[in-house]
């Protein structure tokens, strides 16, 4: 892919278009499978089923909660926290402009935002209940779910893929357009700073955007190895290779350390970084990923300019207004 | 109390006042303290304060997270869960018309909605942080509430102080007006049901509106002695007794098993009941409240009209835009 990507860079370079770009604007818009069309219910249904903590076995952890959708579509945090204060192993990723990515967590193993919305539910260091059979019970003794339900699907519809797929539809509501760097690419030559733009073409031309292309700068491709190159220091540092990636799934050793590449949009705001949330700062991310992906040390200036050019990558974020949750009259929630 | 309140009742009954009511419409405004004015700038930095999860150690749990606004202003849950999956021993009120409150706490122990914001911050089972220094260093971080405190209270403006008077002002847009008992004491008879009526007539003349009297049922009294009557049955049962109330911060004798008369505003929606949350449902809670504080042995038919009566209590709940949280730009919450 790098070498495609330093081609076409150098064709918009050498060709009439007057600014050169990394890659095209993020589209206001998400496409939805075939099976799931997205409409106003499903999504009014989704973003309530998305922010309920009635999906987690204490009552206290939504979909929201480690996705925060009031701050960068995550919790900040290194690893993700769930019911009863526990913790595993992977940072969680942002849902912001999450239905542009083709695999979801980290780890690729889910292949779309239906089939990811139905694993943090049972799993039980993240929201902890037992089945999807437990969870379907649970909604049905709410009567305000009942009827939404049924505005979004029809007749007795609440189940795992109904319930999934109103949260995917909510989702796919979730793009930040209009970052400076959309701005710049659409004609607003001054929407980027000069170190933005320097930022950009160092990217481009160290290889950056080989994997991270595309409007939301997580490839054409979809998986990549982490670390490529000798992990050298920073394994000791960061314990990276600790986690296998997509073989911790499918045992395969051509699956070893395999991970689906990230998005870059809104960067900026989802620290701490990579897989297992050691990194604390943009910059020094920067440096791990010029060397141990492209085994290229950078001096302090073309980190600088760089994460200057990633803070360029985040977004407007719309407007939302808050769900009402259906209440469960007269009695607790379990 | 009761005395009183019955007399009222008599009156109005005799008078030629067409509707007789337990108590007047919820104002849609609440009263703000001398020194500390609501102001939209408050309001919009109260909110996002409200709604942050980095005012609690562990990131992850914010005001909203027990006193959730997208619901009945509270978590369904028994007893709250702070940080870490820690429990204590009572439920979390409701903040929905929390303004009404004459004190704050179920033992009353917070004078203001401003004091009782200090408190869950730094208690170390609730959010955590170690002291309101290391609350005010975190937030001093964060560039976008340097400009939202500055807006709201002008100049370098983070401190306990302005935090808790920011987040109070937010709370006192909480209200929920409009409920079918507003609308009936306001001249729609029909807004409640023949059964509300009998069970807003029946809660008077047993006396229920000596306590919970006023437009938030919260009581022209501000503490009471729960139970009042010998404990009985229901203490094996519920252990209401282990709670010393305001005795547990007083040490007073006269303050034993004395509790803020909690608002019956929106009660239906947050169940479970009582300082401990022990008893599930509305019905039991109405019956145990009609055992221990009255002496009266209610009927099934008494308790469901009581019940229907507080279902009318609920209100309209205003449609809010959710805050957009400062990010802390390029490195981790803390």
């Amino acid at each position: 892919m790098t070498k495609i990507n330093k081609w076409l860079w150098a064709t918009a370079l050498a060709s009439s278009v007057s600014i050169a770009v990394a890659a095209d604007a993020l589209p206001t818009e998400a496409p939805a499978p075939a099976d799931n069309p997205t409409t106003p219910a499903k999504v009014a249904l989704g973003k309530m089923l998305y922010h309920d903590p009635r999906l987690s076995s204490t009552g206290t952890v939504a979909c929201a909660s480690c996705h925060n959708v009031m701050a960068g579509g995550e919790d900040n945090r290194p690893v993700a926290m769930g019911v009863n204060g526990q913790t595993g192993g992977r940072s969680a990723p942002t849902v912001w402009n999450s239905a542009f990515n083709k695999v979801q967590f980290w780890d690729g193993r889910a292949e779309s935002l239906e089939a990811q919305a139905a694993g943090p539910v049972t799993n039980p260091i993240e929201m902890g209940i037992k089945s999807w059979d437990d969870v379907v019970a649970r909604l049905e003794k709410i009567e305000g779910y009942k009827k939404a339900f049924a505005d979004a699907f029809g007749g007795n519809a609440i189940s795992k893929d109904t319930a999934t797929k109103a949260i995917a539809a909510y989702e796919r509501t979730l793009i930040t357009p209009n970052s400076p760097y959309d701005r710049y690419v659409t004609g607003e030559k001054d929407a980027m700073t000069d170190q933005q733009v320097r930022g950009m073409n160092k990217a481009v031309e160290l290889g950056c955007t080989g994997c991270h292309s595309g409007p939301a700068f997580n490839g054409p491709g979809v998986f990549q190895k982490f670390p490529v190159t000798s992990n050298g220091m920073y394994q000791a540092k960061y314990n990276f290779s600790k986690d296998k990636g997509l073989a911790e799934v499918t045992k395969k050793s051509e699956d070893e350390h395999m991970f689906k590449v990230p998005t870059l949009r809104n960067i900026a705001l989802t620290a701490p970084y990579f897989h297992n949330g050691a990194v604390k700062t943009l910059d020094e991310a920067v440096r791990v990923m010029a060397k141990l992906q492209l085994n290229k040390d950078l001096s302090k200036e073309e980190i600088a300019d760089i994460a200057a050019f990633l803070n360029a990558l985040t977004g407007e974020f719309p407007k939302q207004e808050m769900p009402v949750l259906p209440p469960t009259p007269g009695s607790t929630f379990n």
